[in-house]
């Protein structure tokens, strides 16, 4: 079944103990695009300015990215964020945030793409997210990311959206934060009174945890690769696989979840492998189902 | 097969957002010997002051618990230790210390436990530990915990330690540390270097991870059972059931090491659910069972 994902294309500059990446590919869009489309073809709907100096056709060579939601804005400048990763990279800095066009009018969704059937909203205010999530005609599974400052700040716009999507992804502290409650399990709980039907906990380095709706509960730890040089991305690119898999499979019931997950898991731990996109553009279908089933390997018992 | 543990007795204080509680039993080898009592007998070695209000052969009715290795040292006064955990439990402050008797002799193995076949070494100085070990005829398999200070402060003791035991189960901040290297997998593989067969890596809240010496991985994400209401003694009550298991199948292969470590799972969960032991007072070993199905369930996809 088709896949739609609105999000951010950025010019991110990164440090991290392992070296330094400037002006190069990156946002919620780019990474869960490269993610999903191991799956499934994907329908991006992002908008960059005229600096922009990516080749997108190169950047998604070979893949099945519908970039005809992508706009190029005139006269406009392309989001660009800077950070650095410390330690055991559970800590960043943000050194340059620059908006740029992401704090203009969002772009349109595409009349082409308008009868997707499985949506991402990657991370953006709420408002936003439920403008795009207005334009799809009838969606069958529906999942958006969210951040601390529009729990603390847009939490009204939040909560409208909440009742409107299948699916939460959030990570550990904000889905505390979201549900005003200690603990990972009663805070997703919490949070699917809230409206969803699904909450997916990401912690960080340390694996992900689901709840349904229906009492369902099932966590998985962090598939540990080699070496991570760059955690950035790691929550789209989980958040893609999820969904590519999904959408490929045209389900959305607890089981098909649960693989999910794991492809989340997996890709998640390839994207954190390398800067920028490189983790993703190295690797086959083939790297991905093998890892996945060591992931299975490594849990089962 | 006879399971030995060595470690402390104490007169807990502990507060935690759920309450207080004052003048409670614990201590590495009280936390241990009643979780592995739910799947073998237990020898306990260790020592207390004349002062120690608690009775014994009440704290442990209805358990195979040998306590023909505990010594009531007169004039001495027992092991207390205060502490407050703060938020979701990950952070703590130690508020009171008194080694009092544990800064004395350490307590002797007694002849009757010297066949003993598996071993656990409860946290304390790597010297006493070795002197433990060093009164053990033969033994089958051997664990030990270590801490920070040890690492930072005796560590060519406990390098010699290393090369001693079968298996390390320490925690994830302090397994970096040992090994100078950041990252759970990379750390413990440089860890297993230095002597263990395997190493067992405690995630707190976020679960656990063993590697072997042949390669071999394992992972579990934490049971998250509804409340944490004191989290003191979880990291012994985990390696008491893992331990009690392996002792109760008479194994140490890697196979059984992973069930172990979902009984340690388990276990864990339970003890963290209420103040000082009484979480662990209150099941029994078909509850263990029945939660160990459930985390099974919970990580299978």
């Amino acid at each position: 079944m088709s896949l739609l994902v609105t999000g951010s294309i950025a010019i991110d500059s990164v440090r991290t103990p392992y070296g330094a990446s400037e002006d190069c590919i990156g946002g919620s869009a780019v990474y869960f695009s490269m993610a999903a489309s191991f799956f499934c073809p994907v329908r991006l709907v992002g908008v960059i300015g005229s600096d922009c100096p990516f080749e997108f056709a190169e950047v998604f060579s070979g893949r099945y990215v519908d970039l005809r939601g992508l706009e190029v804005r005139q006269g406009s400048k392309t989001f660009r964020w800077a950070g650095t990763y410390y330690g055991d990279m559970d800590e960043r800095t943000t050194d340059k945030l620059e908006l740029n066009v992401l704090a203009e009018e969002p772009p349109k969704v595409p009349e082409l793409f308008k009868d997707s059937e499985f949506v991402f909203l990657a991370n953006t205010t709420p408002a936003i997210q439920l403008e795009f999530l207005g334009q799809i005609e009838k969606p069958f599974f529906v999942a958006a990311d969210t951040m601390d400052c529009w729990i603390k700040g847009h939490r009204e716009d939040l909560k409208r959206l909440l009742k409107r999507i299948d699916c939460l992804i959030i990570n550990d502290v904000e889905v505390q934060m979201l549900a005003a409650e200690d603990g990972l399990v009663k805070a997703a709980e919490k949070v699917l009174g809230m409206g969803p039907d699904v909450v997916v906990v990401k912690e960080g380095g340390s694996g992900s945890l689901m709840c349904g709706a229906d009492g369902e509960r099932f966590a998985l730890p962090a598939y540990r690769a080699g070496e991570v040089k760059d955690p950035t991305g790691a929550g789209d690119s989980f958040a893609g696989a999820l969904m590519g898999y999904l959408a490929q499979k045209g389900k959305r019931d607890f089981e098909s979840l649960k693989q999910a997950m794991g492809y989340g898991t997996v890709v998640a731990s390839f994207a954190i492998s390398e800067f920028s996109i490189a983790g993703l553009r190295a690797i086959g279908k083939a790297d991905i189902d093998s890892r996945f089933e060591e992931l299975r390997e490594l849990t089962s018992f």
